[in-house]
């Protein structure tokens, strides 16, 4: 039990390091945040995420993101019910944009469409 | 033939119509663009258009963004040869993110590899 914590804590630590790493300077402290689901590789969504937003989805296990139309954290689902339990997360090439693969069913929408990307240009 | 260009230019003027409709402002004219594999559902990089970039994407059917380091457009693969073909353009439904669906085989990260997304966090 210890020994779980103390692995649970070492790889948190970790995880904090790693997005001390993550470019938020670049882009006025806010990156966008690609959602993937996992399993059929359908892009969702795409959202926004300052630091806060991030070590919140690390330590929830969740999708968390911050509006930039309301300034504040939200959590994926936090009112519809479609949380967003996020497997791994990517950072890209020059750390300013995130990858949330995530395992989640439900539609990612506010109009109740599974995807966000669901208009084709023209 | 003459039906064919009106045909051409029909479909062109309405594309024009559509990338009126994208919301540029609300993200002070620059969106984020994600380009995914249309074959294999890999997501490969995100980048930025503005209506400049989007236009040319639209009328030479190969991904180009804005450089917002550089300020500048560019054609991805300008330089390297690893061009991307637009296949389909979905927009999201805050008319404010745009995804690039593209048949390219080539890697799409300046590091050589197929996606800028190919590191994980931790």
């Amino acid at each position: 039990m210890i020994e779980n914590s103390y692995t649970f804590l070492i790889q948190y630590f970790r995880l904090l390091k790693s997005i001390d790493k993550i470019d938020f300077e670049k882009r006025n402290g806010i990156i966008p945040v690609v959602v993937q689901d996992i399993r059929t590789k359908d892009i969702l969504m795409l959202g926004y995420a300052n630091k806060y937003a991030l070590t919140k989805t690390v330590e929830t296990g969740n999708a968390h993101f911050w509006s930039t139309s309301h300034n504040r954290l939200w959590m994926k689902g936090e009112e519809s019910g479609n949380i967003q339990p996020v497997e791994k997360i990517l950072v890209d090439c020059d750390s300013d944009a995130l990858l949330y693969l995530v395992n989640s069913m439900k539609p990612a929408c506010h109009t109740g469409n599974r995807s966000c990307f669901h208009n084709e240009l023209g």
